[in-house]
């Protein structure tokens, strides 16, 4: 069987990442989102290992001490993480895990993780994201400020990614990452023996 | 502007690599066929440059010595050659060059030019490569077996390639190519100035 891979979709603040995400997944029954690992509580209606792997501070600072996450960040008063073991178990068994996360994250997994496929979604211009970034209307002028230098900054970036797909109309970058999706799927590395399937008649893929 | 690329598709005898090239090419009309250099004779009806480059055998053993070749082969009594020039002046205006070749063929070019994109077309079974060439019916019994005994052995290099395709049906292997394509259009790799266009609001692909 041929192993499945990770799909790191990133981008600055603006680019859209979660609105393509979330449209991905609605079109493709077969993608896994990848499940986080927090420190914070959980709210009434999240289930652990669905909605998040719920952990102690003490067991969170344990796995990242072990090298047991992918990537992690200290966000506010709470850590979030990737945990390796998820991830590497659903790509084992075939499948397409996505990691939706911002640019500091999938640097991180750069690093750590190079196989896994990384997208980075652009914004088609600089304007376009500076006024996503201004509706969403919940920051100071301040906040908004910061946010768009950032992802200025954040497009220095770009080059570490593997594939980039512009976020003008969200059903076109949907269409681009399922592209990318096929395409992946034909990798050579990820099929390593091609030669006896074609040989004893198993499904390639 | 982008860089176009080279798109190796390549397999053994009885693949099927020329009904799909030829499938693939009728379909997307901004492909462009590489054109081959040979020093065999012009039939009445080629035009050199449309359906081949012709050379004198004095003109193309220079171009060897000079390695303006991307791959050649002495077939019968004529040489047959892929000229740089021509493929990388169209990559350089951005377009998508098909070469359509044997293995031993795709070989040579990744030793030279590895940033091309290399498809090995697969049978999807032996019997049905087998079959395949037995139904030409152009051959010996003898050549058929040492075709097929070739295409046996050319298996154990689909690892030097990027992507497999399987032909068992022609239009889900032409489909399984436009994906390649379409996700190819979108390596960071191929694009140097990505963050220069998000500013300038140039359009990016």
């Amino acid at each position: 069987m041929s192993k499945g891979f990770l799909l790191v979709l990133s981008g600055p603040s603006g680019s859209g990442k979660g609105t393509v995400s979330e449209a991905l997944m609605k079109e493709n029954d077969e993608i896994i989102y990848s499940t986080s690992i927090t420190t914070r509580t959980p709210r009434p209606n999240e289930v652990d290992g669905e909605n998040y792997f719920f952990r102690t501070i003490d067991e969170f600072e344990t796995m990242v001490k072990n090298d047991e996450l992918l990537e992690h960040a200290f966000v506010h008063t709470n850590y979030y993480g990737t945990p390796k073991e998820f991830v590497f178990n659903e790509i084992d068994k075939g499948e397409i895990v996505l990691l939706e996360i911002d640019v500091q994250g999938a640097l991180q997994i750069k690093e750590k993780y190079k196989e896994a496929v990384f997208i980075f979604l652009l914004p088609p211009t600089m304007d376009e994201l500076k006024s996503r970034i201004v509706k969403r209307g919940t920051e100071s002028e301040e906040d908004i400020n910061t946010r768009f230098s950032n992802a200025f900054k954040e497009l220095d970036f770009v080059g570490e990614y593997d594939y980039f797909v512009v976020n003008a109309e969200v059903s076109q970058a949907v269409e681009d990452i399922e592209n990318i999706i096929a395409a992946e799927k034909l990798r050579v590395k990820r099929h390593k023996d091609i030669k006896e399937k074609v040989m004893g008649k198993e499904k390639l893929n």
